[in-house]
């Protein structure tokens, strides 16, 4: 693994399905590389936006290894690994370790509402001992509005404390500059990297002693929002991030999986990678045309 | 399997788990006979309060297969088999159905929030049709405090109208009688079974069409609430109901899986049994105490 310390443009990279819900690993890899060619500085495969959570265990660890096997450096991969249960949270972490990926992203344990810092303390805790590895680069993911378990600052304290060579940063997808900005303060000067969770705060994240972001949007938009990562000091700046984030604002108001899943499609001119595992829905033919109409009109196209 | 109708109070029953925070098989039988013999119809293992999101696949079949292995009659399981990933709910659910159990209960997939009914009808749907058993018999598990992601009447409706013969009641968690009370004016007399998701509500259920009660506390007072489910049409059922009811309230004021584990735990002297997995964390010495005095000062001993 390379040394606790990444940054850049990351994508939660999507996740193919064949109409019979299967997930591809060819248009996988073909996705991985086309990210890694456009911006992206590494993928965080098997986020939220990757539907992970609608894959099992095992096909998360074939499709990671077929991304490997094909080339894809482990380097540049950081994938989702917290599960509600200990022991497949262990499992995969151990098995990206192993892979020797440059870090994981790690929700809590998402079941049980309102659950003690004492058990968050616990779980994440439990996994670093049981996967017992120096290489181990641990990335805390904080997504209250869907995971409804928050990470919280004491929290990270005790963390790093107990585990200062493993516990390398947190994705912030709160959605609230204001907790990014609390956590840069706390951290942003101890070497702990702090991904914002879109790009919308990447510019305000960078000028504060953020090192990035995840985002959704990178899946489609990676060039554009990796030139802001690149040009963060220049005075131009500012006017870049505005153009990231009004494409942001146009794909949001669409639900973000399915409608990332359609742009894709539409310019690879293959409707298959419109599929999306229950229980998500994918975008109906008018919603489709009006999500292209309004990504032309404001100057975007996809070009894969 | 039985014909679709069951009935009775059904324990989620808990997961002992040794201090090495894996599941222990005899000390789960044992518990499993005792609720069995003490009044429980059945048990809906892998419940909530089983911990059954914080196990994985593998621990859940393996588990259920030793119950069945070791005489617990597969006409009195209902496992939980409804996980995030659509993959895993599938096998689970084929798994207990080629155990002959006598249904599931199936949680939605609960990950993603705000999903739409269409969404989860396909998940439920895309579940039936991959099992593919007509000895299938599907209990839907409504419990949106927890899972975030609730059971609407409407999704209910098209369920039932495609699987008439599969789609077979309901577990009303909601703690809102007026939820339960809804459920049963639309389904009760179409032979859906609607359990409420507590003996609170137990006499009210069978008063209204209802077929009995899954409930975490059967764990620790299954005699009692079988009592109000075999009397409920007699002059003292409100009586009977009214000390069941003020039982769960002393125990439901300490973190309800901690506090079972620690009124079996004392009961047997068997320490271990207070062992739960993160995120949740056992109860102090001192709640433990306080929750055995309050117990008693209420009449409430647990023989085991």
């Amino acid at each position: 693994m390379i040394p606790k310390g990444l940054g850049g443009v990351w994508a939660p990279a999507i996740t193919p399905f064949r109409q019979n819900l299967s997930p591809d690993p060819e248009r996988f890899v073909r996705h991985a590389r086309w990210l890694l060619a456009n911006g992206c500085s590494g993928l965080a495969a098997f986020g939220t936006n990757s539907e992970a959570n609608s894959l099992s265990v095992e096909e998360r660890m074939s499709l990671l290894e077929f991304l490997v096997a094909n080339g894809v450096s482990p380097a540049a991969l950081m994938p989702g690994t917290g599960c509600c249960a200990l022991t497949d949270s262990v499992r995969l972490t151990a098995h990206a370790v192993g892979l020797g990926c440059a870090g994981v992203l790690m929700l809590p344990p998402f079941y049980y509402k309102g659950v003690s810092e004492e058990g968050l303390f616990r779980s994440f805790s439990e996994i670093v001992e049981r996967v017992g590895d120096a290489r181990l680069r641990l990335y805390l993911y904080h997504i209250p509005p869907v995971a409804q378990v928050a990470i919280s600052i004491p929290l990270i304290e005790r963390l790093l404390k107990r585990y200062p060579q493993t516990v390398a940063g947190i994705k912030d997808s709160s959605g609230d500059w204001n907790n990014t900005k609390s956590l840069l303060d706390a951290f942003a000067n101890t070497g702990f990297d702090v991904f914002a969770g879109s790009e919308v705060f990447l510019l305000a994240n960078m000028r504060h002693g953020g090192v990035g972001c995840i985002s959704a949007t990178a899946n489609v938009n990676p060039a554009a929002i990796h030139r802001v990562f690149e040009n963060w000091r220049e005075p131009d700046a500012g006017r870049m991030q505005e153009r990231i984030a009004a494409t942001r604002a146009v794909v949001q108001k669409y639900p973000m999986i399915p409608a990332l899943k359609a742009i894709v499609a539409r310019a690879s001119a293959d409707p298959e990678w419109a599929t999306v595992r229950p229980p998500l829905v994918e975008l109906t033919a008018g919603q489709c045309e009006s999500l292209a109409a309004e990504l032309n009109a404001h100057g975007f196209t996809l070009v894969t």
